[in-house]
């Protein structure tokens, strides 16, 4: 019960101390959480609301089946994204149809990832490798930033990648709302000026690092006070500067998903893709966090978390929602000790659902637009190239192409591009394994590569050392290497495959080896194996290879030499 | 230049000799491949002719291109049910547009199968596991065999499933034609029993073994004359038994495929699906000839030969083919020495195209089912289920989705599901490897897991033994194990990664393991390893993680414990 409820645990030991600095944590989060809420339904094509019901009921489910201390769900960049990437085939922004969409794509993504964490299936994400998630991010940051440039200058522009976005704003560039333009980019230039200028002002004139960092954080709330002030001091929406306008002051609303089977089906790969990305992306901030007071994340449990707030959004209003890397390092750094924090956020953006949504009425969009771009550009990372081309030019293919895809045909394209070109890539190279043939080092009972030492061989006696666990992909390469060896050299009697680094024999390859044994029994030549595993030998030993073997398995490479040299020297003799 | 054409090598030595050889080879297969090339048409729904058309210019291509010297390229059982299958949903059989389809498929599939062998392509066969292959072949095997029992009862149906086909067959099952099937019961009932019963009885009455298998394999010949004359001598076409009628005399036309993007389009997965299926039976049938005189095939090569005899086929009224199983077996056990014995079959298949198909106007069509029903069902063999269970699960459901697939969907999702299913359970298998915890065997330098043997350990010091390459699909989960045991025992101060049967570390594991020592420090915990391979070590040279890491890398196990204790004791002293 208590793995399920993971609130059974911390809830108990609860006191006044934990209480204190939830609340603390919570109220900074939840100004920091109002404008970036609202800015994220805008990106996700939806009314400025969305955001605000997607913030609520799904951090107090996740407060009651999560795992980590720290983590503040909600709408996130990205995923707001991929929300606005899948709807766009199914629905027009603004219409009944596309909020509906929108609630069936959290309660699907929801019920996949809860089926997930209760099947235990939480491995899919991992093949979402590392540089796939730093070129996707990347990738996903330009067009997020690129598609925020339509509020800024106060025209209309549409696309899904990078090329059908810059093409839309080329195309509606004259239509310019200057009113709106010069906000845009003031509100933009000044939050860019927080990141990277306000902090050492600050401390220069003496404001403590935590107070300056506070500080830093509130910049977004500031520029929309200001903003909201200035259009509705000078009646600037009467000049077409674009505002959020009337918001309904409610709480969330109870909603019903469109369960239709025709929408479900083209919204499951979309839902599945946003569900792996939105898990990773949660997940790897959490670990994070986690490890820095020593404590210990389930994967498994937070894919039931996740899977709960979204089914949460998905009848609330909201709209697909994960663990947000800069809200959580807000809250972790104002010091959330529990999750009971982001309960207490949920409690504060309630309120400001019911009390402050009339003050927003004059904020303009392209306020929000700014806070976006500025807090995307700075996942904007291509070092990841520079790295991967310096390590493995695999990994360099599969970034390459996730960034590329991920521009040119969009966010869904670009994260199937990247999984797959690495699952791909992988298999490919485990499907041509190193094997090195090799020696004995004079003096020694080691054995090492020919090419790269010079050791002592008997021209009699060849010994193949495969780097590799041989299974279906790479059996018959093995098949290959062991006959164009030996069909080279006709002095060879024996050979001998050590086995060291053969973490597994599937079915193929043991069909393979069998295949190899019975071709060198045709040819004069004696199959044996040396150095063979543990786990390995238990699973070979009730299979008639090995009695149809013409070798013996060795324990040791050395003693496998000695034992041949011994049998063929009494043979001479003989 | 040699390495491209094979026919530059073995031709230059051509002699008298072989020559011999070749020719009496060639006699023996061009009498068995005349009834097979006719039945393989009609199984693929072609008329009998472009069996044969199929059988002459695509061997002499193989003989010009191919590295083996014993395979026999042609029409072969699964290929033509694979070609049926695609061709299917595009056109009905017995119109003009199937002839050219079955042309364009051959041609796609020539200009594949050259080009995988142009670029190196050629281990994506690899990926068809062993098992998936034999459970493939069996399921084919079932379903080619009840397609033809329309044709020995005379009657209509329809189906590239067992299910359609059973189905369709019960619901004709009222046309039967009785002459038809007298005749088609009695030819199969004959040829299993030359196959099982002729030979024996041949050695009995003292026939010598050589000529008791030839007079084996000339049985469906003899069936094929019988029930001819019977035919043709009783009038029995007009009483409703099909024959295969008119067939022009004539050498194989020069036929132009289809080439229209819209066909190209629907015919590309089953072209690569038969590209693979073809190439993977032809290289597996051609190796083991060759070992058996210790010869070599080139896998690249082969692509090429086969390629080319594909496109022979495309442009000659031909259809997709490969190289079969027991026309190269024959070959072999006939003394064909050299490709050109191939030339000669295709020789003599030219001439009985030109002079020896007005003979077989009578001949029924359910005479060659039946030698397409005792083909087939040789190859059903449910046995990979039994002996996939006993070596691995994982093999085992592979093989059972292949059959169950194949038999239920048809052959392309049936190979598509054991490829997909294979790769997928590689992937999980690989995603959650084997990781030990171990300690040193009392009095020695070795280190076993600690759950297996009884061993010293030191409370301050866990070492975890990674039994698997490091990689994206398993970083995380060595992430979340590390995390695991440390968080559980506030005594480790020590993790030490013994990284001996770890064969490449990728950017993804490199991340998780830069991760991994981040959070150990910050639980005040080194981070070791131990035992890292020499291409491990390389890669790992030039990277920021070796410095970053707090703690070092030792050759040894044994020796990064007496260093950490070591080290441990002199900080106590102090």
């Amino acid at each position: 019960m208590k793995s399920f409820l993971p609130i059974l645990s911390w809830g108990r030991s609860y006191d006044r101390s934990a209480l204190s600095n939830d609340l603390m944590a919570a109220v900074i989060v939840t100004i920091m959480l109002i404008p970036q809420s609202l800015a994220y339904a805008l990106l996700a094509g939806l009314p400025a609301e969305a955001g605000l019901y997607a913030s609520i009921v799904p951090i107090l489910l996740y407060t009651v089946f999560g795992t980590s201390n720290a983590l503040a769900v909600g709408p996130v960049a990205v995923v707001s994204l991929m929300t606005a990437a899948a709807l766009s085939t199914i629905a027009e922004q603004g219409t009944m149809g596309y909020g509906v969409a929108a609630l069936s794509l959290a309660g699907l993504s929801g019920v996949m990832l809860l089926a997930m964490g209760l099947f235990r299936l939480g491995f899919v994400a991992n093949f979402l490798s590392h540089p796939v998630i730093a070129g996707f991010i990347t990738a996903s940051g330009l067009i997020i930033a690129t598609s925020q440039l339509k509020h800024v200058f106060g025209i209309d522009a549409q696309g899904h990648n990078l090329l059908e976005l810059m093409l839309s704003l080329a195309e509606h560039a004259r239509q310019t709302n200057w009113i709106t333009a010069v906000i845009g980019v003031a509100a933009t230039a000044f939050l860019f000026w927080v990141r990277s200028g306000l902090k050492p002002l600050l401390q220069r004139i003496g404001v403590a690092g935590a107070v300056a960092n506070v500080m830093v954080k509130t910049g977004p709330v500031a520029v929309v006070v200001a903003t909201t002030l200035v259009v509705w001091g000078f009646g600037l929406a009467d000049h077409g500067v674009a505002i959020v306008g009337a918001v309904p002051q409610s709480l969330p609303p109870f909603t019903l998903p469109d369960l239709s089977p025709e929408l479900l089906g083209q919204l499951l790969i979309p839902a599945f893709l946003i569900s792996i990305i939105g898990f990773v992306e949660s997940i790897s901030v959490a670990q994070t966090l986690a490890a820095k007071k020593r404590q210990r994340i389930d994967p498994d449990q937070e894919l039931i978390g996740l899977g709960a707030a979204n089914l949460g959004a998905a009848f609330t209003g909201g709209f697909p929602v994960t663990g947000g890397f800069s809200r959580s390092v807000v809250n972790f750094d104002a010091g959330a000790q529990t999750p009971a924090a982001g309960a207490f956020t949920a409690v504060g953006l309630a309120i400001s659902a019911l009390a402050l949504t009339p003050l927003i009425y004059f904020l303009p969009k392209a306020t929000l637009a700014a806070t976006i771009i500025v807090a995307v550009l700075s996942l904007v990372d291509f070092s990841i190239l520079k790295r991967s081309w310096g390590y493995s030019k695999a990994d360099f293919a599969a970034v390459l192409a996730t960034i590329v895809v991920t521009l040119g045909l969009g966010v869904e394209a670009g994260v199937s591009a990247g999984v797959g070109i690495s699952i791909l890539l992988h298999l490919y190279a485990t499907s041509k394994p190193h094997i090195a043939e090799v020696g004995q080092m004079p003096g020694t009972e080691h054995f090492r590569n020919i090419l790269r030492h010079d050791v002592i061989t008997d021209p009699a006696i060849v010994t193949l050392r495969v780097d590799e666990s041989l299974y279906f992909a790479n059996a018959r390469y093995l098949e290959d290497v062991v006959q164009k060896r030996v069909a080279r050299d006709p002095a060879i009697r024996h050979v001998i495959l050590q086995c060291s680094a053969v973490n597994d024999i599937d079915l193929s390859a043991l069909e393979s080896l069998e295949a190899i044994n019975q071709r060198l029994w045709e040819m004069g030549v004696t199959l044996h194996l040396s150095e063979v595993k543990g786990p390995v030998m238990d699973r070979l030993q009730d299979q008639h290879f090995l009695e149809a073997m013409t070798g013996r398995v060795f324990l040791s490479q050395y003693e496998a030499t000695q034992a041949i040299a011994l049998q063929t020297a009494s043979r001479r003799k003989a």
